[in-house]
């Protein structure tokens, strides 16, 4: 049931984002129980056009 | 006013996202009132390699 | 497998909310597919104080 | 530590991404305080087959 | 038609979420366009309790 | 930059959620990369009584 919602930068190759779901879902299940099969995560890849800290887009940051 | 969002595989025609919205929006102003009009859904089409449950991505399932 | 968030205004009783979580199940079937088991809704009641469209918050709407 | 999500019609250009993100992060500090460095904003184009309205996607709006 | 969800520690008056809503609904039409009363913004109160930065918590910091 | 969101059951002690936060962002520094300070996670309880699955709120079932 529980749900874990995953924004990051776009870039991650298939194998890094196997690797990430089964962990966090992995750390979910260890920390906070329940049994793995209940566990979605969902990723987005977001642009660095589409993110911004302290009012500046990452892709204007050198 | 009410916002509801909807996150689902990939692949659904254009018919399809047409009579969900439609459905989704008689459903919520049937059982929790309101008015159509105030009510807005926004779709989201996830890729199966970005959904994972039980610690799989969705795209390495057979 | 899919995911539907609703937020609304707070005030809904349990019984709405029992019929409108089985209305968008139903809605979502019947339009997209799948099956109902797959569907998770999760509801969020927003207080008028945290809600605003045009710049003007819920609780200063008469 | 704030993260401000937009959800918007898809279509703005780069500068006004630009000028979007930077008056989001200065209204927030105006208002609720605290140092623009904090501030994460999100943009999610969203296309008008995937809005709607009164039960009606945005593409078949005239 | 535009959504802004906002994320911050609890803690603000009502007078500063009056404040902040009406900013940010500025900030959005004067650099993104559209009209004042098409901008939804909804807040989200978040305990210390419930939001970590490196790993942790918010009401585990001194 | 990374931002985790996590839903899950109201219920989990404090120890548990100073466990999870810490674990999740264990899992995303070590599979997607990044430093762990830039990793922020949100917590959010929900109750039974908002979650359905199969068109069935949590807090009905037995």
């Amino acid at each position: 049931m529980p749900i874990i919602h995953v924004e990051m930068y776009a870039g991650r190759t298939a194998d890094q984002k196997r690797a990430l779901v089964k962990a966090l879902t992995d750390a979910f299940v260890t920390t906070a129980g329940g049994s793995p099969q209940s566990v979605q995560v969902v990723l987005r890849d977001v642009e660095k056009s589409d993110w911004a800290t302290g009012g500046m887009l990452g892709s204007d940051k050198t």
